[in-house]
């Protein structure tokens, strides 16, 4: 087992624990984590150096799938060929279509085919959906994919909001799905027992919101969803607190507040270092405070958290941060390994179809 | 004239300066700024403070409008006897339509009247929206009102946002004239000479986003906007940036995100604040900073903005925050007189003539 710091960094706190999954070991009772060599902005280098050290330090079996006379020294771990690489500004569904024999179709096409057991990718969000959905396929019953990404909070669990980008219009039914695969996600990933589900809107009152917002706290309302509590309408403000476990909106509406909190953290971050490099006491005192602001800056880093889940298809999807460097491509492989043990994607097929 | 640090605490060069404007002893050239005295969280007693700063250092003349039996010492001030106050969380319509001697209706109503030349809340935005749209009326041409707040940036400019909250559904060709008040707004309020437009969205092409903020783009492509220039779709990481100087959006996903950074900024400041208040040798470092947080903590809190206008009526309405002290309420009371002598009014009616 990894000590859990190292797949939360120094949130182990925040993300829960998942103690006793792993063994330091490689696990030979679980099928490897197809990992897209070839997806981000440091790709392959960081990708395989992440994947190495999950196989190595953390004892998951790992299979690399891209171009092998770009990945360099891949130690012990599996390799599948692809000769292609899907660009990360390409259109998704046409290069999904077109580039059959790309790292991140035949990463998908390995869960398909029962050779591997996760997939994971730090390349094009919109053709790592399309591979997953076009070649894993759907869960039964499930209407609409979403992504379901963690938000961090000063104190407590992370918030699980989707859909954070999958679907940019949504109906207004879809979201009681986002709802029931949200609180799966919430149960296995954040270890919350009964999460609290909350609807995006902009004032907490059933009035509040647009039609479509209205008409999702209707059915919301109404929807049976097991293991988990329907608490109503949050705002954008409420996302970083500990107000809901699991945030419901569209993926257009989340991609836009999801984008919002990175970007305002990281203005925040750049201004504070701005304010700390100046006069010489300052720099000083920055320099006492080093371990808080590692922890502080480790806490709210879209990296910690390993990468979103796309919920909704016949396996399990992890996609990450264009900027995925090692650490997080190791988190990420965590992630997929835990989510993959947990059974998600069994639990997620029960909680649609009751 | 007051020192343009007062209005913009120690982010003048944030703001811009508008000096000249305002002389020191109280302006009889302009109609007075009407206060509801009775809206906010710490209403009366901060927003009389505030409406007595703005008068005395800065020369503003101020109406109070409310109960003068709470308002408390209003020195030299008018006041406007209204003896209703409409509750925070009152619905706003039928709140405004049933309490016509209401603080809100009445200050409304002032500015119509020509008694007043602009109005200042920090009560139910809802009920000031209505208020000024039912009282002032919509200036000619005008589709609806829109809502334009200031998001702070580390260096440069703040980037306007609107419609960030009066319209929770959107046509999309109302984001044209959104743009077009905008633009006048940037240059007015901010000094930007030529403003750069951009539409909120989840991608930087122009295939990205829902139906509707396609169309948006198509329609914002076509239009010819006076002294801007769109610059295409950005996404919610960039409102913090120098990236644009306007970002259009409906008022829903301009309320979700405005909160969404507004609680982003929050959390990171409370965890900022917690992490150095543990070590002793953190809490000494915390001390040497302070004179870098306490700039840092204005420059990202909403009050040092002096709240959004409500662009689109045939008056000036500075709608802040129902935090707002006297401070806070100073600043607004300052904006108010800033647009009032700018004419803003004025210029948003030939904008969307055109």
């Amino acid at each position: 087992m990894v000590p859990p710091n190292v797949r939360t960094a120094s949130v182990e706190t925040a993300v829960g624990t998942r103690a006793g999954k792993l063994s330091r070991s490689t696990d030979s009772t679980m099928l490897p984590v197809a990992v897209d060599a070839m997806g981000g902005d440091h790709a392959p280098s960081e990708i395989v150096a992440g994947a190495l050290q999950a196989n190595s330090d953390d004892g998951i079996p790992v299979l690399l799938v891209g171009r092998p006379d770009e990945m360099g020294d891949t130690g012990e771990l599996d390799v599948l060929e692809a000769s292609e690489s899907i660009a990360m500004d390409a259109e998704p569904g046409s290069s999904v279509r077109r580039m059959k024999d790309s790292s991140l179709v035949r990463a998908a096409e390995a869960v398909r085919d029962g050779r591997a057991s996760a997939m994971v990718s730090a390349g094009n969000t919109g053709a790592t959906m399309a591979s997953a959905l076009l070649r894993m396929g759907r869960i039964s019953g499930v209407a609409r994919p979403a992504i379901a990404t963690l938000i961090p909070t000063p104190s407590g669990s992370p918030t699980v909001l989707l859909d954070s980008g999958a679907n940019a219009e949504c109906q207004s039914e879809w979201l009681v799905q986002f709802a029931q695969m949200g609180a799966v996600f919430a149960r296995h990933r954040l270890d919350v027992a009964e999460p609290r589900l909350a609807l995006l809107s902009i004032g907490e009152e059933p009035s509040k919101g647009s039609p479509f917002v209205k008409e999702a706290f209707a059915a919301l309302s109404d929807a049976e969803i097991r293991g988990a509590t329907f608490i109503g309408n949050v705002e954008g403000r409420d996302l970083m607190t500990n107000t809901a476990d699991v945030v419901i909106t569209d993926g257009f509406t989340g991609n836009v507040a999801l984008k919002t909190a990175e970007g305002a953290l990281k203005a925040l971050l750049t201004a504070l270092l701005g304010a700390m490099g100046g006069r010489p006491e300052a720099v000083e005192a920055a320099d006492v405070l080093a371990p808080e602001l590692d922890t502080l800056y480790r806490k709210f880093h879209p990296d910690t958290y390993g990468g979103a889940m796309l919920l909704g298809v016949r396996g399990v999807c992890i996609i990450s941060h264009g900027s995925t460097n090692a650490l997080a491509m190791r988190n990420a492989i965590g992630v997929a390994a835990d989510m993959v043990r947990a059974d998600v994607v069994g639990h997620v097929t029960a909680a649609v179809s009751t």
